[in-house]
């Protein structure tokens, strides 16, 4: 079927979010560890993760305002440091549940059933339970003005992971650490390695590399 | 293992750009199609498809100088319009083929067994063999100036599918049209399902809707 501007733009307002949120397709699931000046934990499901550089090595993430409870965002900007924790498939509900809107004063950890993990000389918690922690520190904030949605931009402070996820070549096999993916805002993947290919080359055809 | 921020600097640069780029993990595989003002299609492997907001839907795309060809960027911006489209597991190595430095004058389509597709009242080109194809137009570019890398915004002008993959809540199962994942720049996926989950609240827990 095709689906066109005017046919999109007189849906109904949740279905039309459901559309075009799932159909920007698979991401990794994340979830954002930030604390407060004060002290109070936070921690909240991402599926925005978007890699912008690696030197320096920088990612972003997408802040919707409607849709982002703003404790993270604050705590990002307030402190300047917030981590990226991949978890594992089988707790795909834990995750989503971090989704719920919480009183500010509610640690998600606690309410969904991660430990908050301080490691010292950084004020964000990690999630113990992760796989994969990354530190994260804020570089810079962009405004984008066409609806009001915020581009956060960190440079990677540190990366926890197991050694032997790593490749001779540097290549991550996240899918051996059996990690989730997510799409939209309610449906949770896991990931089946087709293999990896050569550099491509315009004389010839890519080969496999496992 | 621990891998600080003086380590990372002091990685080699193919290695830590492949150990950075592949940590940030899964997503869509996106063929990006264009057509330059004289006429010549092109079409490139992108893995940063990002969801900006839904009313008005709009979808982004980093490029990164360094290692996107010219021509994409070039041609989004002098034409004002692209399609993204997802194409089979299957296909995976003729995706990544798209990624080698073709001459301008070479059609990706062509060299790397696509099909190009043209749509009356649009220029860019569609790929035949993708069972989702999107019509994006050009509507903001955002220059990230800490590692000169752009962000393309555009809005979404039509959406093809099947209408078998959307659910009656407007979810799509992009998964049970078996389309590709990718991760870093070499390696590809299949994502299987675990499940959707009920609207997440701080009373209970969620529950399972597929």
């Amino acid at each position: 079927m095709i689906i066109d501007k005017q046919t999109l733009n007189h849906y109904e307002s949740r279905y039309r979010a459901k559309l075009i949120n799932s159909l920007a397709g698979m991401k990794q699931a994340v979830l954002v560890g930030t604390q407060s000046t004060d002290g109070q934990p936070n921690l909240t499901v991402f599926n925005s993760l978007i890699h912008i550089g690696a030197n320096p090595p920088l990612w972003g993430i997408i802040c919707r305002p409607d849709t982002v409870k703003r404790d993270t965002l604050d705590n990002i900007l307030e402190t300047g440091q917030y981590t990226l924790n991949y978890v594992q498939t089988g707790d795909f509900e834990k995750v989503h549940q971090t989704s719920a809107k919480y009183d500010q004063s509610v640690s998600e950890f606690e309410a969904c059933g991660f430990t908050a993990l301080y490691q010292a000389d950084f004020h964000a918690p990690f999630v113990a339970e992760a796989p994969v922690k990354v530190a994260m520190k804020l570089e810079q904030k962009i405004d984008i003005s066409i609806n009001n949605t915020i581009l956060i931009i960190g440079s990677i402070e540190q990366i926890e992971l197991d050694e032997s996820l790593i490749s001779a070549d540097g290549f991550v096999f996240l899918d051996q650490a059996n990690l989730l993916a997510c799409s939209g805002l309610d449906a949770y993947y896991e990931a089946h390695l087709i293999g990896r290919l050569s550099y491509a080359t315009t004389d010839k055809w890519p080969t496999k590399l496992v």
